[in-house]
């Protein structure tokens, strides 16, 4: 569940929204959104956490692939849709990622 | 609830997360952390979700003011435990962010 990114540098798009109450198809939007990201080249992972706010991370190789991904046309009709229906706020941020560690409890 | 940081340039820390069973202080030392971070120089803001994965991005001025939060004796501390007992798995991403935009909807 932790996405196994390669070593840095790689780039991160911070994805953090209040949902509207509106439905509307979101939850299944959502996952196809995931599994389209998946097949797009510089993909290399995501996380994703809700609670009263949602935070999604997609890790991609570099500008390029994330622009791809901005403008790939479903999602871009993806985005729409949030902007009318299902969001209240967002903010997308573009990171370099320039370092990382990490834990894993051994048993 | 979605952090007011500045105009970018800036750094955000992605601090990914599963938890093990043991509570033990873990919602205690978390808001601890929350309140001891809005102290430092260089804190810009942060947000949390926790769902069956954990994500908490802070966001800081510059690589010096999160160094100087890494090594908060209370911090130290709290991220031996970490290690010890709240965390199955970690991931700790330290990231440039250079670019954002976002959206809110007015009624």
């Amino acid at each position: 569940m932790i996405a196994p990114t390669p070593r840095p540098p790689y780039y991160a798009v911070i994805f953090t929204s209040l949902r509207t109450e509106i439905d509307d198809d979101y939850s299944k939007t959502a996952q196809r959104m995931v599994e389209l990201a998946q097949t797009m080249s510089g993909y290399l992972g995501h996380e994703s956490a809700r609670e009263s706010l949602g935070i999604t991370v997609s890790y991609w190789q570099d500008l390029e692939s994330i622009k791809n991904w901005k403008y790939q046309t479903e999602h871009v009709m993806a985005r729409d849709k949030g902007r009318e229906a299902w969001y209240a706020a967002y903010k997308t941020r573009i990171c370099l990622v320039e370092r990382d560690y990490g834990f894993e409890k051994i048993d």
